[in-house]
Parts: structure tokens; sequence; C-alpha cells
């Protein structure tokens, strides 16, 4: 079989890593065929240390018309992903983008509606999916070991101190990013969150704009879910709490999970707990319960992974790890907890892309927010990942 | 001096226990010369087990017209605490109460100026303000030791079986406990919260009548609170969730205390996040911090030490461990929780306390529960701690 011929869009921090990835021939069936980036140091880093005959490009328009091309990796800020990715998909080119997918669902749903019209496959870089703890987890859920859901708790800082966002014109702006911890930091957390648990029907959220940081989007959010079957979740997440936490619980009728330090705990009762409820008579007393720690080896190398999957996909019809339309899902709970934080109110799920949209746009409108420094903002990707 | 002479109204699972204590020469300077109940079961424990001289009624009244009597303690189901406590102190004695002082703090404020009145000393059984590990916790607080307070999270879950609730009639109905999980089994944690951290301005609450039980009040709740200074919190609690969560976590700007399994965990900043935030110039870094494990000796007669406390007060003038005011404080927030989920909207603090009366009125007025088991409601006070 020949190998795919790829594009990256983005060399920043991700984009160069993907580079990287392929020109180490990490990525079975792929070849780097051409780069692009609006920042001329990066482009001469990548004619220094990439194969002469991968072509770069300054404009990502002029890549996408590169006729050899065959697919493109996106690894630039949030907004640009969807247009990017419908200009490649009506170019007949598969798509793999970083996350999140966009900035709002509307967008992402065209994106999706893109890739369907142009038959192409589109994957999002979901590579927290690939870690076998994150895995194990999901499998826990999904088998039924853990029985019915019936409550979630998430504490997950991303600590970030003010050199940070004053590196990138951009970034935590709502004209450049969007949103701020939900869109940046969070997205592989509400993907593994819809992932693991599927998504709630309804939404109250509290978010801090500006708390801990010179900047106009949230770095302090608080968000409180509702699912079907009555089950609870609380999402606690700041790029302002330092030491960070990041600690995941998961009960359901038959034990609880525990996501900590890198270690999966998993408290197995060995009746339910409604059985027990049922037919315990004591008065005090609770369901017999096994601590477990489930071992989970972590291999690392989870870019490579979707990069692999994506094209194993491509070539062989392999199933995708992050199908493109499931980037709608955790961008759905971003969007529905900045929605209720703005509202001061409930959101249901399917909430209103059209008012989510509107609300932005007036964010975007009313900014007065003056970035100490900035730098050229299409494609900058420094420090994401 | 003379032994003080106490009283016990209410000998269930904590009366009998306080009885014990103070027949066994526990509780120093004190005297048990007389009970009360209103089971006739009970009494017959007390002629067999105290000392013959020990009185025994059957109705507080009458153990309160006891001409020796200087002090009592009141173990009965909480609506009976401030009716009891106001005729005690309109008598003349001293007052200790089991948690919570009331249902309702209009109730409890009723109390306090009884006691400001009568010029008698009043406390609560806040049995766990004396755990080394909790006054540990607030000494790192109120030193300065974890700076300026950033976020506060505690999950704490009371598995109770459905037969816990079908024994006593009183229990978990809005007319003869006046809420579920909120009033019976978290005071202590509504006061330690508070004790350590202050009162929050405003709550948003969520709570679940009968999620997990056949019981009208609510046995599940997530609640959001804002300080006056940006600091939020989340508590979580639930009676239907096995195996048991206990973990508080409380960030401030020198670091995070962790209080899990019995274990006190102090993550120290060397300097504090926001010095670090305002200094560091690399973009992506964070404060150094040390894990410390704070040692904490439990020596266990939480009970023991608060009645000696509070015999103590009255004979020497000690500073109380619980004075009675600080039985509004955590009930505010019990209550606040209660009314906000009730109007599915904040409540701001100090809140209607006419309002959550009213309220709690229509409640035990609309009420349909039948319970399957009852018995005599008064005074009964089995399995509550």
């Amino acid at each position: 079989m020949a190998e795919l011929k790829v594009g990256i869009i983005g060399i920043g921090n991700m984009g160069t890593a993907h580079a990287k990835n392929l020109a180490a021939g990490q990525v079975k069936g792929a070849e780097l065929v051409a780069v692009c980036d609006i920042n001329q140091q990066r482009l001469d880093w990548a004619a220094e240390n990439l194969a002469q005959q991968v072509k770069l490009y300054s404009e990502a328009a002029e890549l996408l018309n590169y006729a050899e091309l065959e697919a493109v990796i996106i690894a630039t800020p949030h907004y640009d992903h969807p247009p990017l990715a419908i200009a490649a998909f009506k170019k007949g080119l598969h798509v793999l983008t970083e996350k999140p997918a966009g900035v709002y669902t509307k967008a992402v749903r065209e994106m999706n509606k893109a890739a369907l019209a142009a038959g192409k496959t589109f994957a999002i870089m979901y590579n927290q999916r690939t870690r076998p703890i994150y895995q194990k987890v999901k499998d826990l859920v999904s088998s039924g070991e853990l029985g019915d859901l019936k409550r979630i708790n998430w504490i997950i800082d991303w600590y970030r101190p003010q050199s940070y966002y004053d590196n990138g014109g951009w970034r935590a702006t709502w004209q450049g990013e969007g949103g701020g911890v939900l869109l940046n930091q969070d997205p592989h957390q509400l993907d593994l969150w819809q992932w693991i648990c599927g998504m709630p029907i309804r939404i109250r959220a509290f978010a801090a704009e500006g708390k801990y940081h010179q900047i106009e989007v949230e770095d302090d959010v608080t968000a409180y879910f509702e699912y079907e079957n009555g089950a609870t979740g609380v999402l606690v997440t700041s790029t302002g709490i330092a030491p960070e936490t990041n600690r995941l619980e998961i009960t359901g009728t038959k034990g609880k999970i525990i996501v900590e330090a890198e270690k999966l705990i998993f408290k197995r009762l060995r009746i339910s707990e409604p059985e027990f409820n049922n037919t315990f008579k004591g008065g005090f007393g609770k369901p017999e319960c096994w601590q477990i720690e489930i071992p989970t080896t972590d291999t690392g190398a989870e870019h490579l992974k979707i990069l692999n999957n994506w094209v194993a996909a491509i070539q062989q019809g392999t199933k995708l790890i992050a199908p493109g339309e499931e980037g709608i899902k955790g961008l759905t709970i971003s969007n529905a907890i900045h929605l209720s934080a703005w509202n001061d109110d409930w959101v249901e799920i399917p909430y209103s892309e059209d008012l989510f949209y509107q609300k932005l746009q007036t964010k975007i409108a009313n900014s007065s927010f003056e970035k100490k420094t900035t730098e050229s903002r299409t494609f900058s990707v420094e420090g994401t990942f």
C-alpha cells in the first residue's frame, strides 16, 4: 500500500511534535509531505529539520491546494479548526484536528457534515482516550462492573501562571480562543467524562472570569450535572489552584472508582447497594466492599496512538478511537457550562446552539481587554497540548 | 466545689451514653441526678443500671421541676431541643443540647435569647470539634499557614439502608425531623465547615428527596458556596452512596489541606501562589510544593471532652468549645441549602428565616408520607449519634 501523504497546518508545539513523529517513521503507512505556518521562524525550523522534499507553506490555502496531499492534520488555534477542516474536506482530504474540534458545537456540526459529504475520515486528537487507565475506567463502566451510574465527581486543576497567558495574543481571549480553562485545558476531560459516563441532561454551572489572572475568560469553574437516571455530577476545574488536584470519582450501584495520582482504585461492592438496601434489616450496616487496585501500565505515546489509528482508519477501515462526531459531545458540555454560567440559570441538553453563539459574539464584541504582550494570532499554537 | 447536679432528657442512644459517662464519674465535677424518657423500657434500663438516687421521670416538665437540678442535657429528637432548652433556661438551668440545636435557626435564636436572659451556660454537642485532626485543620487555617481561602471541597457520605429509616416513626419526616441527611447526619460537618472556613455569603444547592430510600426528606445533596473574598466551595453528601467517601480538601493561597481516611496531608507551597503568579516568567511552571503528613493522634472520647468542657465552663468559666450561638451558623448553612433546593434559586446569607419556616410548614402540611413502621415520636433517639 502506498504511503498516505500527510500535511500539517500549524507547526507550533503540537504540530511540531506530530511532524517529528511522522518524520521519524513512527506513523505506520504515512509520510509527511507538507507543513504550513504563518510564522517564518517555524518554517525555518521545518526547513532545517524536516526532509528536503517536505513542502513549506505560509498559507493554509496553498497547502490545501498541493495536489499530492491526501490528508491533513490541523494544529492551529481552536477557532481555525472548523474552517480549515471544511476547506480540507472540500479538497477531498482526510482530517485529524487537534482538540477542541471547535469553539462552539454549531461549527463542529458543519465539520462533520463536510466530512460526510466528502466521504473522508475525520478524527480528533483525543489522545487521552488511549491511556490504559481511562480505557480501564471506561471498561468498568461499560461492562457493567460498576453497575448503574449514581454520582461523578471530578476535580481537575491545570495551574497556569500569568506569564503563560501573557505569551500569545490569541490566548484566553473571547475573540482568539473563545474561552479559558474549558476550551484550552479541559477538552480532554470533558471528552473522557462523556465517553465514560455519557451525556447529562442538564447543567447548572458557575464560572469566574479573570479570577486568578489578568484575562477576560473563565479560569475557575464549578459545574453540576444531572443525568436522565437521576445520577448527578460535579466538575470543579481551575487554572488558578496550586497545588493541583486531579481526582476522578465515579460511584455506581456496584461500587466506586477513584482515579488519582495515576492509580486506579475500584471499591467493589460484593452485592449491589440497591440489593443490600432492599434486604438488610439491621438498621446500621453497609454492603461488603473490596478495595481493589487495578493495574494499568501507561505506555505513553498517546498522540502516536491516535495518529496511527487515524491512518489505519483511512487505509484499512479500522474503527476510529475518536471520530469527528465525538467532538460535538464534550464541546456541548463545555458550551452548556458557559451558557449556564453566563445566564445564571439551568441549561438543558440539547441546548440552544444559536443562543450560545449569540452570547459568544456579544462577549467578543464587548471585549475591552488589552493583552500586555501579543503576537500574531493565526496558527500560533505555542504552549498548547 | 459541690458537684453540678445534671439531668438528662431522652435516654436513647446518645442520652444513655451520656448517662453512663456521668455515672462512671467521667465528667469531672458533675453528678447525674435525674433522667427522663417517655419510653418505659428505657426507664427500666435506668432503674436497673443507674444509681438508686437518680430520679426517673416520664415527662420532661417533671424533670425540669426537680428542685435539686442545676443543669440539663437534651438528647431528644431535634424539634424538641429548642422548647426544652428554653423551658430549662426559664427554670434557671444550664443546658447542653445534642446537635443540631434545632431544625431552623429562628428557634435557635430563641434558645440563645433565653440563655442570655437566664444568664446560664448553653453549649452544643459538637463533639467533632474536639477531634485533633479537625483542630489541626482549623489551626492551619486560622494561623495563616494555608493563606487566604480559595476553595473548599467536601464529599461526605453517611450510608443508611432502608431499615434504618423504617425504625423510628419520627425519623426522616418533615414533621418529625425536619429534614434528612442535612439535619441528621451532617450537622457536625456543617459546623466544622463554618468553624474552620467561616460563613459563605451565598449558596446554590440541589437536593433530591427520597432518591435512594422510601423517605420524604432529602437523601442526596450537592451545594455550591461562595465567599465574600471569592472563594468557592462544594459540599456533596448522601445517605445512599456506598462505599462512602469522606474527603475534605481546602485550598488556600499557600497550599492545600486534604483530610481523608483519618490522615491529614498539608501540601505546602514554599512561596504563595499569588506571589509565584506575579513573579514567575517561564510560562509553564508551578510553585514548589512540599507534601507534609501532619501527625494527629485521635484520643477518642469526644463526647466526654464536650461534657467536661461544659461543666468546666459552668463551674470555672472555662471557654466553651461549642457555645450555643454557634448552633445558628451550621444550621444557617443547612437551612439555606434546603431553601435554595426548594426554590431552585440562590440563597443569600443571611437568608429569610421566615420564608424558610413557611416553606418547612408547607412541607409538613403537604406530607402524605406514611411510614411502614412507626414508634412513639417524642424523645426517641435510637440510632442517632
